[in-house]
């Protein structure tokens, strides 16, 4: 698949007579180990040591490393760590693309039983400095083109300029961590006994107030890796194609699961759908993820075609449109939606098929695939609750009749410890005794969740809930509509109105330059003969693209803004 | 696939509105669930109600349920167990061959938090006695062929005609509990809090001395389901075939592997290959587990052809020959060689294939798939360990030079709890802080171990250790040779030699008869071109079978009592 000369450092190679096998606990049972995705690793590197555990294909210096050969670097970061005086429970920032770095650090930095802090790169300085010092991280692992963003820091860092080769800072770094351990292997570094301790502190991306730092465990982090694994049928002939960043909620559990299914892992620096059509052609790649907004780039990509190996398609952020699954479909990549969030360890729902769906018709099965679905494999709970008033914190379920909003709530093993140094969010989110997304969604007759917003996106129009997702879902079957995204705008005479942005597709810009009137005119009939009145768009505006995160979501909170303004 | 008319009884359906939620755990945080393969088949009947569950065909009144159904009747046998005065931690008897009745048991005696008790249905009326005594087992479920296992028994029990039609006592039995949940449903039932709590209590055959009871637990029976799940890539479109008893070792975990994976399951009472080839033919039928012994029945079977689908074979108890692998793989069949004991679930162990076995020979590939290999999914470590006394009970690894025998051990979340009332057995099994699996093994240089022999057989020829397996391994592949085994018989002067009891290929049982002699010099001749001469067969026998245990492994200490007899 991917061929170009590489040579790891002589730091990179295990000892001849390597020992892949954890320091022993003392003072447990025989029958107990506390679940640590740590094992997976020492378990690919022994089974398959030879085997292609990463590649980093795109960029000048590419580089490619074993299971073997990782697990050896692995353990050089954490020793590294230890070194430098890393101690359980302490915090180590990363930031950087998708490389073999970030994949280092999710099982470097729990080997050194300190927590890994992944942070965004596509924060501004102020909201790094704010995460960093939120979250006391005593060190910071940083790729050479995020510097800027540490710029000013009295935390010492080192830089990884991703070359996997000597004279690389990083490198330094790791070969300081190998030479520190005197060759006593794995032997030589402290095991943690409580598969309830801490093993991710991820920031949300913060909406509304300062960013919230999630704290998730080995345990769950060790649970829900299997649970992707399972559900996306990853095994050791997959190869797993990173678009997803690494550093959005752990990139999902994924750069665990992959290596508890003995997958090569393929990374690459940047969203390049070019790099992607590359890879999905030429380099065997049989699973990515990412939200809709990324697949839909991928299909509408000129390099789009069919994929010649089945490729399974993890989608997560929003919901599929039928448009896309057909889309996607067409071009030999099935589509798995799941749902989750950051606190939830990425997926706890899936939308599960059934086989009664192949009698319909594209639209129909679109639909039913759009939804959030059931409870995700070593999830233990998914419930729709009421948000009235009178229920104060009570659980109480609401019917299951697709119609009755509600809030979607979780618990169990794959549910965020806790809010990092913060009781009181943590208290609010845990309220009742499960945890609260805060999305809205209504439960269906097969028990299966259709989210329908997040509670700010849901427009008041004249007293009625106009979903802003419902509407979107609509809009989007307009042939000449890429992408939209539908926000609440203030009217004087009913409250709220939903309002469009929308880009086109490509081949249909030029049809619509500078008609944009008689574009809303038509986009507003088809709503027409779609939504209740009260959920049609008062106002449409084409735009030539839509802001988003760094994951792919789109910032609804920058279109309230433009909204607001107009 | 399977077809016939049937209505499970009134008392088997849910009410309209079931709610499909175990009852709330008070004071447990909202980020823990105790593992319990409980879950499984609620998710199942909430996800899949309407897909089969589980088909018994073969029987006069054959039935079958769906999920919801299913799960429906598991709840009422909880209810129904909490009636008769079943407590937390009390131990259920099942005595029942591969049926409905025995697959309820692995989920509604957990449901009502009592252990599982199955017996062997081929024991002898004393040694039911005694594991009934042992176990002090508070009620039995008996199926009705076997009634005759319990005769005197002083303990209450409920025949199963196995009709799943009204009438039936055990029918009858479900129905007393429906009704005394008073539709409470699963909110009606408590849940067990402690994930560490016994869940399965499996007596072992005992070749030596009287029978042990392994005790396993919750914790350890969803992590072996859900890793022989991940491992056999089970799923919602597989349909697994009932083979192996489900009371040996408590089916490996599969009855909740299963359902896991939402996956039907077709029982059959009895090993019989003219109804197992219709399955596989007629049924949909993707996995199933046996011994190789079984295995071996399969292939010759006049009715053995091609599958017209990819079947996984789970094969354990010894290692497959070259032979076996390649009868398999003739007709479809995918073998997936594992290892294991009661003691760890079922396997902990699994052969796990190279790419570069590809480019090898048939019989150089499948000497590499006759080894056990390296650790299981959720396993958590393997090693082979010295048996010198200077050792005592430290753990001191052998070299990995595929030649120094020691013994297997492993520890962590897949090693049984303990031996139940037995702490003595228990320290001794668990001394040096692992699990003495009691089976001797070389470590190879790739990392994976081959089990050689149960220690006490290792023949012991001359002062050389001959280990019987090797020597089977070599004369199975005399193509006459059906099955073989091999035990030590006293010699006057080597002290021990290897005899070899062999039964023939159908096909060749003429060509030898009468020609006893002459046969034996022909596969001796086989075995010295093949190995060390001290590991050669002194006496070689023809006999019409082998004696077996009810799982299919051969019986050596019976045919060592016919060597010393000879």
């Amino acid at each position: 698949m991917v061929s170009f000369k590489f040579s790891p450092t002589e730091q990179s190679f295990p000892p001849p007579n390597v020992l892949l096998r954890l320091k022993e606990l003392q003072d447990v049972p025989v029958n107990y180990h506390p679940l640590n995705p740590l094992s997976f690793l020492l378990r690919a590197a022994e089974i398959y040591p030879d085997k292609v555990a990463i590649a980093h294909p795109n960029t000048e210096q590419p580089v490619v490393y074993t299971f073997s050969v990782w697990a050896q670097r692995v353990q050089n970061l954490a020793f590294a760590l230890v070194k430098f005086g890393i101690r359980p429970g302490d915090r180590v920032a990363v930031i950087a693309p998708n490389s073999p770095l970030i994949a280092d650090a999710h099982f470097g930095i729990i080997a050194a039983r300190a927590i890994l802090c992944p942070i965004n790169t596509r924060l501004k300085l102020h909201e790094v400095a704010y995460i960093l010092e939120h979250s006391g991280s005593k060190l910071i692992l940083v790729d050479y083109e995020y510097i800027d963003l540490i710029r000013g820091t009295a935390i010492p860092y080192i830089v990884c300029k991703d070359t996997g080769r000597a004279g690389d800072p990083y490198e330094g770094f790791l070969t300081e961590g190998r030479l520190f351990s005197q060759e006593r292997g794995w032997q030589g570094l402290d095991v943690e006994k409580d598969e309830n301790a801490p093993a991710v502190l991820c920031y949300t991306s913060g909406t509304t107030g300062r960013p919230k730092g999630v704290l998730t465990t080995l345990r769950g982090s060790y649970l829900s890796a299997i649970a992707n694994a399972y559900e996306c049928q990853l095994n050791y002939t997959s190869t797993y194609l990173w678009i997803l960043p690494m550093f959005h909620a752990a990139g999902w559990t994924f750069p665990w699961a992959n290596v508890f299914a003995f997958a090569t892992q393929i990374t690459l620096r940047t969203v390049n759908y070019t790099q992607i059509w590359h890879h999905l052609i030429h380099s065997h790649v049989t699973h990515f993820c990412g939200a809709p907004t990324v697949q839909i780039g991928l299909v509408n990509d000129p390099l789009a075609q069919k994929v010649p190996q089945s490729v399974t398609a993890v989608i997560a952020g929003s919901a599929p449109t039928p448009h896309l699954i057909a889309e996607l479909e067409k071009k030999g990549i099935k589509p798995v939606h799941v749902y989750g969030l950051t606190q939830t360890y990425g997926p706890f729902t899936r939308n599960y098929a059934q086989a009664s769906w192949s009698s319909l018709s594209h639209d129909q099965r679109s639909k039913l695939m759009a939804r959030q679905g059931h409870a995700f494999a070593t999830a233990e709970e998914v419930r729709v609750v009421s948000t009235k008033e009178e229920h104060g914190d009570k659980l109480v379920d609401v019917p299951r009749d697709g119609k009755t909003l509600g809030e979607i709530v979780t618990r169990g093993n794959i549910v965020m410890r806790e809010y990092f140094n913060d009781p009181e969010a943590t208290g609010k989110a845990f309220r009742g005794g499960a945890f609260r997304t805060g999305d809205l969604a209504v439960w269906n007759s097969d028990g299966s969740v259709s989210v329908l917003d997040r509670s700010k996106d849901i427009i008041i129009s004249g007293g009625e809930n106009a979903s802003s997702l419902a509407i979107e879902q609509e809009l989007i079957t307009h042939p000449h509509v890429l992408e939209v995204s539908v926000v609440a705008r203030a009217h004087h005479k009913w409250g709220e109105r939903p309002m469009a942005f929308v880009t086109l597709h490509l081949q249909h810009v030029n049809r619509w330059k500078g008609r944009q009137h008689e574009f809303e005119k038509e986009l507003k009939q088809h709503a027409k003969e779609r939504l209740p009145g009260f959920a049609c768009p008062e106002w449409v505006i084409i735009v030539p693209e839509l802001p988003k995160t760094s994951t792919g979501k789109i910032l609804k909170t920058e279109l309230r803004k433009v909204a607001a303004k107009l």
